[in-house]
């Protein structure tokens, strides 16, 4: 399902294309209240998770700030693809059980399975993708598609 | 996921209850464009691709007005989910390439696999839910968390 969720995200950056850049950065109601940083927030929550928490890596993720142009945006989202992408394809479901431990902004150490930790973030990005579907209405555009079925993603493997 | 989204669902359903029928169906941008038939549609989808599509049983959905109040609709999606949450208990992932075919409203058979339908319908539900949460911003109110992370529904199993 990351696949599919890698999918609707490019068509999200697509679509942003043609839209003002000014209605990418204006408030709206729900959510992280603008288009842009929704997309910057889901693409800075999964590589946190996975190659901060899960791979326990050092990863260095900018402001919003610094990547607060569409092809910025664009450009980071392309980066953490390409270095969570790898553990996303190797992963099984022996994985499922391992545990992470999760340092929150308290200081407070939760452990997650992994299993948890993937789910949430599938979770995550489709849910922000049904905001940005509501305010792409307000806009008066026709919303990126979230059906899954019907992508291929999920043939039959004869 | 299915017990992610139904908890989600039964908090969606409860938040209803804090909310005025007027408000539940009241026009709005995006989406299914009212509250209370966003909950029936996905009600009605999960019952129809699961009971009616996979398990090929003689389903008989209900249109939106025979169950149209919020205690109706609760009712509806109680008893699908008795009809339905069996097979999803039982799932296995040997069921994943099993073919189903779904007649199109044009008449036409398009086999999906199990696995396609089921995470169709996984992404259907928080996709819509997501909706709703903007919506609750409009009307003022604190939408239902969509966080799957921290329910202990993938917790370790030791």
């Amino acid at each position: 399902m990351f696949e599919y969720n890698w999918q609707v995200r490019r068509d999200w950056l697509d679509w942003c294309k043609t839209v003002n850049e000014e209605e990418l950065m204006k408030r709206r109601t729900g959510g992280i209240g603008f288009i842009l940083p929704t997309l910057y927030h889901i693409v800075a929550v999964e590589y946190g998770w996975i190659c901060g928490g899960i791979q326990e890596r050092a990863v260095d993720i900018p402001p919003f700030g610094e990547v607060a142009s569409l092809r910025q945006l664009t450009e980071f989202s392309a980066s953490c693809h390409a270095e969570l992408a790898p553990f996303v394809h190797d992963w099984n479901d022996s994985m499922d059980d391992r545990i992470m431990i999760d340092i929150t902004d308290e200081g407070e150490r939760v452990p997650h399975t992994y299993g948890e930790v993937m789910r949430h973030l599938i979770a995550h990005e489709i849910h922000h993708a049904g905001q940005l579907s509501v305010w792409s209405r307000e806009l008066g555009k026709e919303p990126v598609t979230a059906n899954l079925i019907g992508r291929g993603l999920f043939e039959m493997r004869v």
